[in-house]
């Protein structure tokens, strides 16, 4: 076992990363050790390379970046129980206290007390990640790495497709970055009646429509709200996801949805901004629901179904690979929005 | 039977109304005839009488106000079957189609063509007043007119305090004018742990105190956040009720609101605001609920319940009594704040 | 407009049914006559074929049979706004009072004084049927008359695959009669992990991988418990969808359920057996929904989802035609096990 | 701190429990012990004391019995920190695994390896009991100790009324022992409109009627199908409450049960009965729910809250109160069926 390992960071308050040498991270007695074999880039990512008011506000440096992965077992503490050495493994990101009154009741994934691999401690853009057992889950050997490090990421998309029923509805979805369309193909795979997709980027466009969406539209250049209306008759959509964040789609967004229906918003808006919220929500009836993470434990077993029974295949969200030393080229690859998903291989 | 009536009555566009003579409704053949008993004024009507731009884009003078009543069933259709002459009723005042999509599937609460009675056609300021016999609810003889009258209204907070679960949970209920402290009643009724309430009105949180409210707390001179904060030991609350539609209010409501919890939102904010979706809502994993109307009919079904149990009693809500001519110093009242709901007998 | 029509009628207390002249339906205002298009045998048709306990205690012969059909609309009620003369239509075959206590709070399928077409009044195997236009469903009009007649049916399993979720989840089907494989091409369609289905008929669980199973059990030759066990890693089933109404595949069924999962009941045992409430469900913390009917209308949105979006597809399911004539063969083929739906074309 | 101390021991096969001194527990790294200050019997502690199959299925002796208890924390394991000595705790009588697959999707109340205190290992009719930390459940330092020890027992009681909502709804409990009573009182605090109680016993129908109960009645003497649908005017009530596992009680409150109606199971059949599956579940369109034990900890918070509101009120469930040594006489009474809740103090 080597005693140092090369590892992307953010050593300083600023933009950019540095590949540097660091130690291998050492393990308490109800943590693992990984081998990662492969780690993706998240749109946080970009924001700590970019290192907006929010990284500014939350990332203490030096840290190592990186929350998606997956990797070989190669080492465990004293009192772990449920994981062992050789076991490939993919990990959940939010490390939880599991004594709040949250945790205690179902609601893990928006613990009091979350910390954030990779956010709030050191994380995978490394040969070597360390995490508590209690967020390793197990894969099947022959799980494509690429597909194992994508895991928690597509789970977000899964929370977020199937917190309403969707099945022979009509569905918008807002936003086309990885988690747009892979969000996209669980709702597909759930048996959505039909897909209405926007996003800015025509690149994107055309992944969602690999990934299952029926219409796509360009808000750039296309009415959105004309384009939804005429192809539901008039009479909107049943249910929105919201991926974006942008304000303009939120608000599009909860026009076309029709009374009654359901509103499911991951994007995050960057800013507080000016909301009709008793036009477009409380007299139409809406119900709106706000995600976060992925269910703990639900949401992981249910990206296990959609992946095993191959209803949701995500090959084609992966457009590039890079060897970790070539993270810059990495993030500039994900930042031109001519991009799905991009995995290091440390 | 007379031919005229006296009704008060919205006679051209501008402020105020007037008292007058009027022609006894003629009725359709699903239609009925009620000998108003009581009639009861409702926020709406302050807008109408106000003439605020919501009234002056929605009302077509004339028409007779009064949208919350109970009467005499009078006179039936030739092809009304479940309503008979001396059947004592009260209303739901929206006049749905039965036929769109909402209507069909368990929504026609917020039915796509909704017409309001003592809104888009003549209401119950008025002797008499001619609704569909679908609309009708049947009473028993001896309930007292002025809680028939307000089971509309009654309807809306049982609609808002019955949307997610409250008993043994720790509630949240911000405004209380007439609907916000029934709703108030509801959620003691339905065995809440504990309800705080905000007003700024001292006259309107005493009769909060009345209804159920364990602390009133008025923000004009106090700190919601801190006061509920340290009630529910740094927590916050498992449930927000927001009947006021100010911004400030739904602003704290959702920042005293814990995380996974449900907000249910009643209140009309009057125009778009600026609101931090990203921090209040969707990180937080909350979920937001517009209401709208009553359930048809599952809300009456519930006010019938919880009425004849006597596990909510109307009566301290009810703080005046005029006649109907007597409209002017009605409105006055209600508009001075110092009222809980002010009833008008024909 | 000819008087008379041939009709399939169950002449008198006794097995079989009699091709018979009948007089062309007297529709009522708020009616509608169909020229029928296709109509399907229905397992209830069987037992009214043979005179069974339940059909010797329901049926008052005279009556056409037939409940599940589609047909052109050839002449409208006075009071008929919704349907018009030339529309292509199924029909929902329940008809139902509107005035209950259950068809007030959305819960119209179990209405209480619901009247059955084929059943309780005549019905459609015949050139012409009479119906409520609340009962029409419109079809677009080049969908194929034997699919437009099998909805009603499709609804039943509609109902059964939506009323618990199955994306992502694993499912026993248990019973492939023509419900029972439409059932599982829903499973199917709403994203199952996998579906395991047992018929005692392997013409049925032939017609059972068509449509979607991933793994058939004969339980006359093969032991379902071992062989669901067995892919399941010993865990069992996350929702058992109960289409036989057989007390072992009940059982059985409720065996493989892991604890806190759901199970559907459809399938209608003939009479009542003995059954370990307490390990089966009431230990493992199981919830059990019994299932009668299509919601109105929710049911049929699906319907019309699930077909149009090409999610799922009936052809495989509909085995025979035949000519009305010939109902006594179509009888015979359906009696047999060897079909799976059989259509008569009047 | 002795090393000795005395407990209430299943010494050997067969009907009831002998007085034995006995080393006090060694706890392990992850435990706690408790100084026992009060200990209620169950109905499963009858089991046990009778001996009956179940009982010898299950227990295997020497075992101190005990499973409803709270006490003060006098010994902390290494591990523990969320539980310190002098804390009084009640305790959760599940022992799970923490790491099935129905644990980490929130049903670890149905655990795949449940273990329970008293049954599977020593239990808390004993001066002291050591329990897993994860096991403890704070109660404020001045809760009398008799509703400390009740509040698992109680979860029973509101984990079964809390499961479908009750508030203005018509409910019927069939049987009305401890947990029925309780089930009772969290009805009436839930805002039931109308409570129906039935039982065998005239005492315990006592207690239903001071619990909350509008209507008792006694089955061996009365109709109770009769007087519930007199009492419903004809119509049946909109939830059942099964608390007794006597198959008349559940066939007689499932015909009462409105279709569409909700029954929740937690009385548990001795043995398997003959059960008209199809005609009182399935074609009435009723959902049956199971009930095994409490959630974690989704119940206990409602414990809390219906306690600490003052909204349930237990003392008049404590009808008996006997020193630790008298555990004879305190089965004696619990068996004769002339008490509520028997209490022993250590």
């Amino acid at each position: 076992m080597p005693l140092m390992m090369k590892a992307v960071v953010k050593t300083r308050a600023g933009p950019g990363f540095e590949l540097c040498e660091a130690p291998i991270p050492q393990i308490g007695p109800k943590d693992i050790l990984l081998r990662t074999r492969a780690t993706s880039i998240c749109g946080t990512d970009i924001h700590i390379y970019n290192w907006d008011t929010w990284a500014a506000n939350r990332i203490k440096p030096p840290v190592i970046i990186g929350h998606e992965f997956c990797g070989d077992v190669v080492e465990i503490g004293g009192l772990v129980t449920e994981v062992k050495v050789g076991d490939f493994v993919s990990a959940e990101s939010h490390i939880v206290d599991h004594t709040c009154d949250l945790c205690r009741t179902g609601m893990a994934h928006i613990c009091r007390n979350t910390q954030i691999i990779g956010i709030d401690r050191d994380g995978s853009f490394a040969e070597y990640v360390a995490i508590p057992a209690d967020n390793a889950w197990h894969n099947p050997p022959n799980m494509p790495p690429e597909i194992a490090a994508l895991e928690e990421n597509f789970g977000n998309a899964v929370h977020t497709a199937l917190e309403t029923p969707v099945v022979a509805r009509k569905v918008l979805v807002t936003g086309c970055g990885p988690v747009g369309v892979m969000t996209i193909a669980v709702t597909r795979a759930a048996g959505a009646r039909s897909i209405y997709a926007s996003d800015v980027s025509d690149y994107r466009l055309n992944l969602a429509k690999k990934m299952g969406a029926d219409l796509v539209v360009n808000p750039a250049r296309e009415n959105l709200t004309d384009l939804v209306l005429e192809a539901t008759g008039g009479e909107g959509v049943d249910v929105l996801l919201e991926m974006s964040g942008a304000p303009s789609a939120i608000r599009d967004g909860l026009k076309l949805l029709k009374s009654g229906g359901h509103a499911v918003l991951l994007g995050l808006p960057s800013k507080p901004f000016e909301f009709d919220l008793a036009n477009l929500v409380i007299m139409k009836g809406i119900t709106l629901h706000g995600i976060a993470g992925r269910k703990l434990w639900e949401t992981w077993y249910e990206i296990r179904g959609l992946l095993r029974s191959g209803a949701v295949n995500l090959e084609p969200v992966i457009t590039h690979r890079f060897k970790l030393e070539e993270f810059q080229q990495a993030f500039e690859t994900m930042i031109s929005g001519n991009s799905g998903k991009v995995v290091l291989f440390p």
